[in-house]
């Protein structure tokens, strides 16, 4: 059975199918009925109304896992594309459509890759795609729903490397190797009314949220480590809506998002807010209640033999040194980290979420050279 | 001529002139007219779409002044009234309708009083009635209106009493011989705005406001005067309105409200609020403004001669020991302390402004008297 997969041709009929967050869109069918044909056993592991893929080549270790998304984000008004968001109009070399860069092409370059690979050369090993509906989305039924189905079946992987964007201007010079974590928490601070004459006989919350923030806000949480930046906090609301000026208002809330590096946990940072707001309670009688949405924890895979891989691929392909980073926001590697070492490598990300989303061809053509060396190489 | 002025009466009357500020309502043409009839030259001060009346009987001095309105502040929902609150219905003794304390009664008091006195026995002296349309309202065209004219045209008064209600229960209870000012300060720190994953690059103004607000609210303006409280600062709102976590905000705003005694005016509160805001300014680099409204400056009439001459006829008629205070809010009495030596005394203000504002009839006539004999005792 011969079966070659052209990964340019791929990205555009991935682009046709309108699959924004949490709609299939036919992007992952079409997966599956492209990777059965190359000899994946595929699995679809949909849960809470999303839509996700498990596709294994190989019943033997090591595996090699590749993990991404098919599903996008919405495309605002139409109108203010030059070319239509699903349409995946080529032109002067560059594809257009919404997951141009994020990331319908790298899922094609990865399957391309891999189809070809396995046809080549019956690996030693196993090779895996982990593809998800929903990393746009709040992720709760997306690559955590694969990693829980995952660990019911006893699929592991050994390594994994997601297709994120990962290059901020040039192809090929930025890895990640972690990403801070992010937190966001909602201060409630609750006095009691009282009329503004007479301060003494009300409990005003605003004062003491307002010692509490400013403590908060000029903490050092920490001085960065080896390989992150150093954490940080930002105040980002502080609302009472109180329009009576002879009215001391009964409560107040504030808003805190906090990006830490892999010193910290959301639970660390969690007890380290709660000792703050107590400290606070204890001088002003003022009770201050802490609502946290932990988004993602810190990751980081140590530069090691899965970074080299991913760097030493893409100098060979694209004679660049990549830069290995922990900058930038969260992506699902954060999930993954929890299962086997993870790195990130993708496309340049510049127009992602953006209006006019595009990619050049010739690097989605770089992008599947890239894993395609990976892949030879991890399995040399 | 005689002419006999039934205080009840005249406070039925009254009420029944729809006099919410800041229309007439007819309440002061009643005055008009019936003072007229009594021997006072009348001239009406109008200002700003404002009516005020002047009425002095007598050309000499000593001149002693009364001060009063005759606008009130809305009723409501009229339905949730047990009596119309235009209809001065009177029930078991006591006289329903808005301006029932607040403060009809006392100016149809004081008239009664006024009349009858300079008709037993013409005084050595002259009285003056400076009444006013807007007293509930902005202020701005009432009283100052009156003291405007009176500038103008030579008017002086020597002592000036004001009706307002005085006792927080008992009737005869409480003279005011001062009153704190007030003011309100809007807060508006601006710094620049930015991703909350990079604080550094951006200049975050909720925490500078925050610190700002923690140290005044927690500041010792002063521990009090002889006559007065200390000064109180209540924070009264802050707000923001930011409902991205992923931005940190370019603004902020918080209200204060400071109560302050006569070691202050608005001016020297001013200097202060932007020494301690430019003090934040530098340690922070965020620019916070400051927008003063002074609501009213302190006054305090010291006890003497006028607070003595109140007390004993208080005394005198009612078998009870007034306090001397400066507590509750503003009244016009801020802007006559500039013009001669004021006190307040009135009735119970338990109902004022509430749903069925009422009196009971013979606290109206015991204010007669009491407005009276401290007529007869000034000119003795």
């Amino acid at each position: 059975m011969s079966h070659t997969v052209d990964p340019v041709e791929l990205t555009a009929r991935l682009i046709r199918c309108p699959s924004v967050t949490p709609d299939e869109g036919g992007a992952l069918a079409l997966m599956e009925d492209l990777l059965s044909a190359g000899g994946f056993a595929c699995t679809r592991v949909d849960r809470g109304g999303v839509a996700n893929l498990y596709a294994r080549w190989g019943n033997e270790g090591p595996v090699f896992g590749f993990n991404g998304h098919t599903d996008v984000v919405p495309v605002g008004d139409p109108a203010d594309w030059t070319h239509g968001p699903f349409d995946a109009d080529i032109e002067d070399g560059v594809l257009f459509g919404r997951g141009a860069t994020d990331m319908k092409s790298a899922v094609a370059a990865f399957a391309a890759a891999a189809i070809g690979f396995v046809q080549e050369r019956a690996p030693d090993g196993s090779i895996v795609l982990a593809l998800t509906g929903d990393e746009e989305g709040p992720s709760l039924d997306g690559t955590r729903a694969l990693l829980d189905w995952m660990g019911e079946k006893g699929e592991r992987l050994d390594v994994c490397l997601v297709g994120e964007p990962t290059c901020p201007d040039r192809m090929g010079e930025m890895i990640k190797i972690g990403r801070r974590g992010s937190m966001n928490v909602r201060l409630t601070a609750t006095g009691q009314q009282g009329h503004s004459a007479y301060p003494k006989r009300a409990r005003n919350p605003v004062p003491a949220l307002a010692r509490l923030v400013d403590r908060l806000a000029t903490a050092t949480i920490d001085t960065g480590t080896a390989h992150f930046d150093p954490s940080t906090l930002a105040v980002t609301t502080f609302d009472t809506g109180n329009t009576a000026t002879n009215v001391i208002p009964a409560t107040c809330h504030a808003g805190l998002n906090i990006r830490f590096n892999d010193l910290h946990s959301g639970d660390t940072l969690t007890e380290w807010l709660r000792k703050e707001a107590e400290a606070v309670t204890d001088e002003t009688g003022i009770d201050i209640a802490l609502d946290v949405r932990v988004s993602g924890e810190a990751f980081l895979t140590p530069p090691g033999r899965l970074s080299n891989l991913v760097a030493r691929a893409v100098e060979a392909e694209l004679g660049v040194t990549p830069e290995l980073s922990t900058t930038g926001g969260t992506s699902d590697a954060r999930f993954i980290k929890e299962h086997c070492p993870v790195v990130e490598f993708g496309l340049v990300g510049r127009t992602m979420h953006a209006v006019d989303e595009r990619v050049e061809i010739d690097q989605i053509r770089q992008l599947t050279a890239v894993y395609h060396r990976i892949l030879r190489d991890y399995f040399a």
